[in-house]
Order: structure tokens, then sequence, then C-alpha cells
């Protein structure tokens, strides 16, 4: 298998505290990032956190997306709701228009969007809901979701670019899909580190059933995620990081 | 007392129902106004609502404004929460950008914002309220206010065109400012006439403590509220509908 | 087919307003009802609405039952979300507990327990949340749930009397379940007439596809269900309790 | 100034996360003290934080109380609301009842009501309010507050035991009144065993202005109360714990 055909970026979900609440160690992992995706308060984040990370981000030249979710910050976005699809547009605009004023005070881009947690699942599984997500993002927006999936398939007949997501920190079904748990298992930096290679090198995962499975990145731009909620993220993303500059190096010496 | 300088229109809160819960016959109303100020999802309204709301706006061709209020559906925005400045601003940006979100799903413009409940009240009452609010509106967006209060005070500082607001289904404190009740009281058609017109003509109103009282409008635009979770909103927006176009008629009659 | 073989109830959900929001016309309704179900603030219903709700049916001599749902008022519990076994078991207690303190304060005893909208048809559907939700049930504590489903067969394995509930303006599908919309809609007097008669005489129905389908209420206990947020609720529960009255005259006339 | 007449208790607030949202080390914490207060949903907690946290403190052994609090998870009870003493008596009648369905499915009693954060401010300062959430405590059941303020004064007018509180990571203000923060500031154990030897020794404090100030306990049972959300809980706790049994084992050798 072939390796990826573009420089790997990374992005990491950010703000995702609430209130006195704090998630992740999103100070120390902005320096190590291109893109966070801001929570939009739905399923976590609140209009302070979000004001205070944009502007985190913009310090350290970061470009910044949304990341809407389904409206439940007690399941942290990861519990399944049947929202019907003009809920679901209406909550994606919704979402990333609360986040773009923040960006607009700020006189920043909204880079891209991309759905948080059991919605990123959901979308994946069944068409009528990825369109109603996507119908909620902005015209020409890139949107960042699972290659080869109803993610690619969709956006491309929406006529919205798409950037294809590999992981650092979640494991993959053999279908190509995603392991979503309701709370992040700890994962070694040892275990990222193989985990990411594979990806960026062979464009290739092991499933956890055990098989190697092709990811049908092809031509596709791609930035790798982690999750500033996983037990040490910190660590996680330090050892992506390493990962991802020595694939980037070795493959785009220019970039 | 002078008459207002300029022909007046008329505001009404929409968009204020949660869910499946209804809050004011918001279709029958829309005909009779000028301007809509539709609620955010912080006191009142949710995406679904907020989009509808829009789109019913458009089809009659009105203009719509944000009304973001603080965060307490279960008080509808009416109960006071001690915030901190940067929470407000924050609160208000965060609701003004997802309503912006909506009106450009359907090139329609930000007209106006007006804070909504008793977060209105506290601006009136504090210049770090109101300046923090203000703060989340973004620049060159018309703001609706008190005349003669801090309102227009602070938005003229901060240079936010301001637009004096009269009212025909709230009474007015001594001091001109207003008296803010949890749940709307019932009014006679007759009484919002009667209310409507001193107002109108004489730029006064008599408060609850029985004197008439001045309105400092000077050369204000002036925008009449209604609110829809009046008792009988529709019988006193009408009944305001007719003194206003009487007035208009009668002082602005090729406008 | 045979005919019920108790007199039969009447169970209304009540206390379903939010805030300034109001939901049925509880009022008129009391006192035409056996049993109220209250809403619980998970998917309506807020302390003092709980509260005052409780009184007004002390006052009228009802006996009140808990009504919890799953975590939605903007959903009004009426869209599935997925949570785990403990989740539902911890909802369930949370909101059951909360009812009962309001009736300690009235020295009224918990009557019953009857799961909400979604959550209730959830039940029928699978076997491990209904076994969830029964556990958050205090002992001994009547359920009210379909004849013949998972709702009975569970009870019955966990301990818990059962009472089963017949509708007045529910569809029914061909397999005996219910048909679940998010907004109820309208039901003309006489079509409820025909919808309780043929249930309380023949203990059977007419199914949304046409069948004539059987209740499997044995000797059961029953409460027929209307509801509070049905378009033209007193109308419907004024039909049903005619036709509830004639019947248990008819079949019972000394009880 | 005497010393404190009772052995003094530790509580400390716990189960103060909500969903994937910790909040304190309550694992570690609960061996150290005597009394927990529960949250129950309003300022933080969920159904199943209760269930667990109430159950972890069953395997200690330790006395639970409810610890109702505003309903503002965002702002953690720490941001004023203005209620009505009704809303305000079924906001606590409700959060307790809640609590209490834990406990007796455990077959633990409920120990005692604290309010939290800024509602016990506010009780301190307006009889109204205090008034007002004492009527949602159930009879008899102590309450924890402040020796010498309203808190002392209306839990005897209305016959419920009352507890006085001292506090290991709380300032004071110059009347006796509490320095009530959005988040908690850290504290040196060395500070910390230094205020709490201070109010045990002498039912005195220095105030945050540095008067030395009597803490009008007289012959009230006390608890000292740590914060399981200050950073370094654990290690005020563990000091608070040392001079209590100190303190405990000089004065009251047999207990």
């Amino acid at each position: 298998m072939a390796a990826i055909k573009h420089p790997v970026k990374i992005n990491v979900d950010l703000g995702e505290g609430y209130g006195n609440f704090k998630c992740g160690p999103d100070d120390e992992l902005i320096p190590l990032i291109d893109h966070a995706n801001v929570a939009c308060g739905f399923h976590a984040g609140d209009p302070l956190i979000m004001q205070n990370t944009v502007r985190a981000c913009k310090a350290h030249n970061i470009l910044v997306g949304a990341h809407p979710g389904l409206p439940d910050i007690q399941g942290f976005g990861r519990r399944e709701i049947k929202m019907s699809p003009e809920e679901l547009t209406a909550a994606v605009r919704y979402q990333v228009g609360a986040l773009k004023a923040f960006l607009d005070a700020e006189n920043m881009p909204l880079n891209h969007v991309k759905p948080h947690g059991i919605l990123y699942g959901m979308m994946y599984g069944d068409k009528e809901t990825c369109r109603a997500v996507y119908e909620g993002v902005p015209k020409g927006t890139p949107v960042f979701g699972l290659a080869g999936t109803l993610h690619e398939e969709v956006a491309k007949e929406m006529g919205l670019p798409f950037v294809a997501e590999i992981y650092g920190d979640v494991k993959y079904n053999k279908d190509g899909t995603l392991v979503i748990d309701r709370k992040k298992k700890p994962w070694h930096p040892d275990e990222t580190k193989k985990h990411v290679r594979t990806q960026v090198e062979n464009a290739a995962v092991t499933a956890v059933t055990g098989e190697e499975i092709p990811l049908p990145i092809g031509d596709d731009h791609v930035s790798l995620c982690c999750h500033s909620d996983s037990p040490g993220a910190l660590e996680i993303v330090t050892a992506a990081r390493q990962i991802v500059d020595e694939f980037n190096k070795k493959y785009f010496p220019n970039s």
C-alpha cells in the first residue's frame, strides 16, 4: 500500500470544557497542532470558553474549525439521539454560526467543520443524516471526515471540499469505521506511534479484530486527529507529532 | 411635548417557543409588524424554531434582528443572573452569531440586536453590563433600547446606531424604566391604544405611579415593541398597528 | 372477545409545562380523571410546576404517579437517546425521588410509575432497557404499561404490580405497540369514543393498518391513558370519560 | 476565646462532576471525611454520578447529606440567580428528594442538607431566601450553616436541627460571612492547618481584612468543610484532618 500523497496535518478537539469543568490540556496542546476543532456549546464548550479558545488559537496561529455535536452535554455528544433531518441541519447551522461570531470578532476565517462524537459516526452510517449535517455547513467550507465512507461520498455530491481524517487515539472496526467510546481509553505513546506510522506510511491500519485494513484515502488531503480528553493527551499528541513530522520531512522535504 | 420625529415602526419578539412548546401566535403576528426580534436559544427558541421563524419572516419581508437573552429557558430570561462582563459579551456574541447563520442561509441581513427581558433591564441599570452586552454586537449593527437611559448613552459612546423603543404592552416606572414581569399580564386593546397614542403623539407616557413622564426620544428613530407572549397578543398588536398607522399617515403622509 | 374484567380508570399526563411554557389544560382535566402521571423535570415539568400540580391533584383527591422521561426537554422525551442501563436506572430513580419529595410534603402516597414517551416505547422493544427502568422504581410500586409486552413480562419477573394501559388518543401498530409521534395529532371526540369503546368492550382495537387486534389484558387492572398535550385534550378526555363511565356502570354497577 | 465544645467532624462536597467531566478526587477524599454533601444535579452531579457517589460513601460508612444548588451547571451554582421563594422551596425539595431516592435504594438515611455555593451566601444575606430554602428541607433533618447568621437563626425558628460549619479552604469577611469565589483558589496545606487550628482551638478566625474575628459557635455541633474542587483538595483535606484529629484527641479523648 502506498503512502499518503500530501503532507499530513494534525487536528485536535479543543475548548471541550464547560463552565468550571476543564477537559483537556488545551494550552499545552495548541503549540503542537495545525488545526483546532472548537466545541460549540452543544456537547461541550460554553460561550466564554469558545471565546478564549479562539483567542488562544489566534495567538498561536492555529487554524480553527467548528466542532458541532448533538445537544447533550451530559453525554458529551457521545450518546445517539434520534433527531429529524431538519433538526440536525438547524443544530449544525446554529453551532457553526455561533463559532463564526467569535472568529469574526478576531478576523479569523472558519477553516473547516468537523462533526463531533456519535454524530460523526451516525453520518457515515446513514446518508440522510450525513446530508442533513452537511446542509448546515456554510457553502464552500471544507469538512473533515472518514475517507471512503458516506462522509466523503456525500461531501463530494454536495460540493463541499473534503479532508480525510486518520486517527492517533481511536481504534478502527474491520469495516474502516471508528470505535467511538463514551470515555476515551488510555493509549501508550508507543502504541500511538505505531498506529500513526502504519496509517501515514501505508494508508492502512490494524482493526480491533486484527485484520490489516486499507484506508481509501487516495488523493485526499489528510489531517490526523487526536482527542484532548484522552488520558495522557499531551503525550499522545507529542508522539503523533513526532511521527507526522518524520513522515512529512521524508516524503515532502520542501513543504 | 412634541410628537416623534420619524415614522414609527413596530417590532415584536418572535420564535419564543421551545421544542414542542409554543409561545405566541407568530404566524398571525408577522403580517402586522416591521421588525422581528428572534430569540436565539438561551431564554427561548431552539435551532429549528429559529430556522423556521427566519424563513417565515423572509416570506413576509420582515426585517430580522437578534434577541439574545440570559441562559435560562426555565426563567424565560426574566430572572436576573449575575454574570461577569466577559461572560455577557461571549453570551451575546454566541447568540447573535447563531442567528446570523440562519440569516446568512437565507441571504438576509442582520437588521438589529435587541437584548431580551431582564438583561435589557440590567443594561440600563449598570454601565458595565451595558458595555459588556454591546461588546458582543457586531460593529455597525443598530441596537434597540430605551431613549435617555444607559442604552442610548453607551450605544453612542461605542459607535453603535441606536433605535429608541416605546412599548405597547409594558408599563413604565416613574424614572422612565420598564416594569418587567416574569409573565406578561393581559391588556385591553383600548388600553394599549391609549398607551401607544400618548407615546407617539406626545413622546410621553403615564407611569404606574400616575405621573405623566416625558420620553426623551429627541431625534431618534423609533420602533414600538409588543410581546408575542402577552395574553391576547394578536389583539394588542392589531390595536398598536392601528394607532401607529394613523400617526404615520398624519405626520408622514409621504413615507 | 371478552370485555375488561375490572372497572376501568383514566390516567392523564399532567404538569408537562416548563417555566412560562404551558402544556395542557391541567386545571380542567383534573376533575375528569382518576390518576395523574406527573412529569418529573426531564422531558417536561420543573420543580415549581411539580409542586403546584401535586397540590392541585391533592385538592381533587386524584392519585399521583411519577412520569419519568428521557433527559430532553427540547424533544419532550420523544426523541430516542441511547443511554446505558445504569444511566437509565439512575435517571428513573432520580425523577421518581424528586416527585416523591413533593408527595411526602403533602402526605400523599406515590401511586404508580409510568415511563414517558419514547422511553415507554424503548422498554417494550428491549428487555434490558425495560429492566433498567424498572430497577429505578421503588419496590412494590405499581407500574403502568402495555399488556402482553415486555412491560408486563418484566414487571412480573421483577415483582412489580402491573396495571395495563389502553389509550384514548394514541393509535396502535399491528403488533399491539403504540404509534408515538413527536407532536400529538388532533382526534375528533367521536373517533375517541369509538376507539375507547372497542377497547373496553372487546379488549381489542383497530390497528393503523386496519386489522382488528386483540389486547391481551387478561385479568389485569386497566387504566385508560389520554394526553394533556393532544390538541383538544379536554374534549378527548370528556369523551373518554363518558365511555368509561358507561362501561363501568354497565359491567360493575356496584363499584 | 474558648475552644469548640464538641468533637469536630469534617464534611466535603462530593459528586460534583457532570457526565464525562470529573471534579475532585472523590475516591481519595472519602476515606478522610465524616460527612459527604452530595451534589443533586442542579449545580453539578447527574443521576449516575449521584448513584455511584452514594454507593462509594456507603462502602466507607460515610454519612450522606444533600447539597442542593441553584439550577446552573455552567456557573457551578456560584452565580446569583433571582428566584422567587416558591421556586427556591420547590428547587430544594426536588433535589433533596432526588438524592433521597438513591439513599433509600441503599437503605441509608438522609443525614443533613447543606445548600451549595452562592445559595448558601444568599441565605445568610436574606431571611426570606433562608426560609424558602429551609421550607424545602424534610422536617427534622439537620441543616449545616454558618453560626450566628440567619442560617442559624432561621433554622431555630423553623425547628430544624443546626450544625455549625467552619471552613478549611474558604476565607472569611470581617462580618463573619464567607468569600465565595467562582473558582476555588489554591491553599498551601500549612495555611489550611493554621486556618483550621485557630478555628477549632479559639472559635475565631483571621478575616481577609486582617482582623481576628470570633465565630459565635456557642454550644453548636461543628463540622469543618473542605471543597473537593479546590486545587490540591487531597492535601488540604489531609491537613485539615490532622488538625481536627489532634483537637478531638486533646479535648475529647474518649469520643
